[in-house]
């Protein structure tokens, strides 16, 4: 019934879109391509999913009572997930759910040599067979590339022969390997024509990165990001694969959901380059091997438990079609292979930009994340190991955290005061995962976390009336509403012991891999930190926090995102892909679950030096 | 509305089928899946359609008074293309339209050497990954299989977890090389289970004929055959190449009419072995380029005009959900490779069976058909020809021709008189290629025919009544209604005319291609003689009326629907596909359009020893 049907206007991103009744804020964002930051998947039980109400709040609900102020409900805000709508109305979504910056997350590939990509076309002026030279049409292709071992796609057959006689046997192939994907009339290489394209991909369990690139040029045309809408089913890759495992439906129903949000940022990337979707030929995926599971559709029931393996470790390559991604259907997808369930294509990806595998000496490859791959070697060997971090690093878990991005705290100073730093110097929205970093490090360095992580509230003067207590212990606020920021930003005693679960997991699992290789830290030659914050890291907080067991800023190299980085590196150079195979077969796994020494490890790496 | 559908009840195959007023009873048995023999089309110019109304019988029309006779019109024969039906009708459909007889056209598949088919099933029982031991389910099949290249193909690694854990870890794989198709839960390995099911199709210009092989064994299950309904666009591949030009609609009607019938002829296999068709799991095809080329769908207009190029020559590999046969959907089908233009999979496929290139001596293959394809050489040089035949030998353009197949006269001896041989040994219906090759060396023997090929009416005592003149010129009774025929059955001076032209036909590529071969008839080792009609010839006929070069019965080998047997091969070795291919691009092609020398020795052909 018409009178049902309500209107939804969403500010900042002016969108209005037509809702039913009784529909909630949240459901109705989601249909609208907004998936807000949550853990607990609706349910207002964790208090993260609030927007404001600038018309057509609802009644505030227990669960809004329980986690927003009375200033806050008089000023419209809600949690999404309680508020059902039942008029017309206007919601503001908050920064700190709106898109991630591509800018802040992406590293730029390398472009050290020329692009040598699998996917090319070759412009051919042919002359036709004749009685007494009766080549088939694909051998005279054949002949003409002087490529003996070419082979047919049964839907290029279909397309060849037209092709060819309609302009005059002047026509452009499209390669892949040997594979023939596409023909078309006349010279369409670049310059004369587009040339080829092709995206990567990096399916992280947060966010969604993708970067478009000509392979003619190797220049990167443009790239951009989004939250993987798989959040709505958990923050974390163990929930995700709880709720795929139910039902074939479930697992259907997570995997579209990373299909569609590839296919919109696939969309977005050839907009804004100004090409259409089927001029990408080839695109590259990289991430951890549930992500790369579940955007495959297989099953991931036996990730999660003893002995955590993997439905398949190998690099997949798939026709576009079969996959799904809705560009040029005979385009190749190539799946980044894994070293092991809990060390992905993602880290083989990190491994193509780090090079570890390229010295004598031995070097350490750090990925931080929700999970923390661990990666230590040489030339001789590589060894790899993972640890869970829990979010911390990306802003979750964290009180007044959330990810890097437009008005997150990125970096934390204390020495006469405080002062803090914000990504695109707007009003502090929160902190993020380098901030909280920097924060720990400056609070540490001024003597006002002890070792153990206890905040010591008294030790530096002027900064006593920062401190403040809560019912779970004190807390230090880092932006003040009336220090220009958009509210009272705090960092709580919980936030440092978050913290130092995440850095513990994370040290403790680079001892146990020092040891197992036999190694020690002095012995390293390189520290490369990547991870979606890592450009903001000073190397200074690193070392001070305990992240990285050297003590030498140079020998520290962030290198961002760099699991988007080598899924760029593969679309670049078809050499790169067997790099990233011989990789990810050569790379020892180390398990840790189970371990003694990696509990002793751990307790000793929750410690502040 | 409901009063304008009427019913049809067909004889003999006893089928009742609803049909709407004022379709044509073509047009109806068409739908029914009867095809009958027909040369225009549908537009009552060939008179080869007819059909006897029992009940129903609509008014005759200017062209069934055109060919039938008055006594045929009261009996209520009438052409089926002009009979357009207002009420109930009970037609029967003349022997001549039925379905070809299996067992007439199909040689057995050798089986010299043990099965080691393509497609494998290996029943696995494995052990879990542990922790120690931490592979990926699929590395765990690779490790078992001892198949380091294995490749997982992508929807069975949807299936693979799940499977295997159902079933404690015991499972069957199947596997096309070294890529994984599907898994299934326990030993479904032969005899513990149905095993591994594979079918061969040659797909005639005229007919199709299948079988299906149980590859564990080796055995021939079963097989079958069917008109090629793309027979109503034409009895010969130009006229269907014509309609298949003139829209992409058209191409795809006629691909899907191949495809139906390839389906139905899996169906009825299936349904005969009592196994479902998704056991089928290799299917190899061999056809001529143009029919190879429909089935998939692919343009065949460069085929009828110089330089008469195929698009493809490849032997291809296609999925058989990608191709349209509704078996297994991961299946492997195989097309086989073709020579040339009109020397194609089918030739290859005969050469398998034929084995010229491994003897030192060269020795000659024929196969007759619409299009008879002649192969000389040995393991030094294979050379390839094609001559348009015509289709005479196949019982067309011919009086009373039809098909080898059940009440076809397929010998005649004159000593003594006349006697006459027919397939199954029931009344003459009519006269089949190798009854046409007989007939015309049993007159030519008993001097009847003089060497222009005319005939001679008094020569033989007791057999100058036989002969009546027409408009046309002379004709011979070879079985009249009196003697027991069904229907009188001359043989027409045309006839032997049209034998001539696709003797002479083959006989002068024979000619040429000895010539450029360089080699003399008494040089040749042995003459294989492969066709749908071969299983019945004399060699002393064939020797007679200068089908073959030599005068020497022994080295004359019918080897039948050779073309089928040669898929058989492929489908139970897996060397004898690398075999074929070896074989496609080893032969070596000659083109005798606008060649004079061949028009010199088609005129001698045509004459009579």
């Amino acid at each position: 019934m018409p009178d049902e049907t309500l209107t939804l206007r969403i500010l900042p991103n002016e969108k209005w879109t037509p809702v039913k009744r009784e529909t909630t804020a949240r459901d109705a964002l989601l249909k609208s391509g907004i998936v807000l930051h949550d853990y607990c998947g609706g349910e207002g039980r964790c208090g993260k999913c609030r927007v404001q109400f600038l018309e057509g709040a609802s009644e505030p609900t227990t669960a809004d009572r329980e986690f927003l102020t009375p200033e806050e409900l008089s000023e419209g805000y809600r949690l999404a997930c309680q508020a059902r709508l039942k008029q017309d109305a206007v919601i503001f979504v908050p920064v700190e759910h709106s898109r991630p910056l591509a800018g802040a997350y992406v590293h730029d590939v390398k472009n050290d040599l020329p692009p040598e990509p699998e996917v090319k076309k070759i412009h051919l002026r042919l002359s036709p067979a004749t009685i007494e030279h009766q080549l088939a049409d694909f051998d005279l292709l054949r002949e003409a590339l002087k490529i003996p071992s070419l082979k047919p796609e049964y839907e290029f057959l279909k397309k060849l022969p037209h092709i060819l006689r309609s302009n005059g046997y002047d026509a452009t192939v499209t390669l892949f390997g040997d594979n023939c994907l596409d023909i078309e009339a006349g010279d369409t290489t670049y310059p004369a024509g587009l040339g080829v394209w092709g995206a990567c991909i990096d399916i992280g369990t947060t966010t969604i990165g993708g970067a478009l690139h000509h392979l003619d040029t190797g220049r990167l045309a443009t790239r951009t990001g989004r939250l993987n809408p798989q959040t709505v089913h958990g923050a974390d890759v163990v929930s995700r694969i709880m709720f795929a495992s139910l039902s074939p439906a479930n697992l259907d129903e997570i995997r579209q959901m990373v299909l569609d949000c590839i296919n919109d940022i696939l969309s977005e990337l050839c907009k804004s380059a100004g090409i259409g979707l089927e001029a990408i030929l080839h695109v590259t995926l990289a991430g951890n091997t549930t992500m790369e599971h579940l955007f495959l559709g297989i099953p991931t029931d036996g990730l999660p438990v003893a002995p955590y393996v993997p439905v398949f470790k190998d690099g997949l390559i798939i026709p576009a079609a079969d996959a799904g991604l809705k560009i040029h259907p005979r385009a190749r997808i190539y799946v980044f292979p894994a070293i092991g369930g809990f060390v992905g294509g993602d880290t083989v990806a990190d491994l193509l930009v780090a090079g570890l595998e390229n010295a004598d000496k031995p070097s350490l490859m750090i990925d931080v994340g929700t999970n923390g791959e661990i990666v230590l070697g040489n030339r001789g060997r590589l060894m790899a190991t993972s640890a869970a971090a829990g979010p911390a690093f990306e802003g979750r878990n964290i009180q007044y955290g959330m990810r890097a991005e437009r008005g997150a705290i990125d970096r934390v100073v204390i020495e006469d005061g405080l002062a803090i730093h914000t990504i695109e110097e707007v009003p502090a929205a929160g902190i993020c995962g380098s901030g909280l970093i920097s924060a720990v490090s400056a609070l540490s360095k001024a003597g006002m976390i002890d070792s153990s992580g206890r905040f010591i509230t008294d030790t530096v003067k002027g900064m006593s009336e920062r401190f403040s207590r809560t019912e779970g212990g004190f807390q230090f606020l880092l932006a003040g509403r009336n220090e220009g920021a958009s509210r009272d930003i705090y960092i709580h005693q919980n936030d440092v012991r978050q913290f130092q679960l995440a850095k513990g997991a994370i040290a403790a699992a680079t001892v146990i891999l020092m040891k197992e290789f036999g190694v020690a830290a002095e012995k390293l030659d390189k520290i490369y930190i990547a991870g979606a914050f890592g450009n903001f890291i000073d190397p200074a907080d690193a070392i001070r926090v305990g992240l990285v067991p050297v003590s030498d800023e140079k020998r520290i190299t962030f290198i961002g995102n760099a699991a988007l980085a080598g899924a760029g590196e593969v679309l670049l150079r078809a050499d790169m892909r067997r790099r990233a195979e011989t990789l990810a077969r050569r790379v020892e796994f180390l398990e840790l679950a189970g371990r003694p020494d990696f509990q002793d490890a751990f307790a000793r790496a929750m410690i502040f030096i």
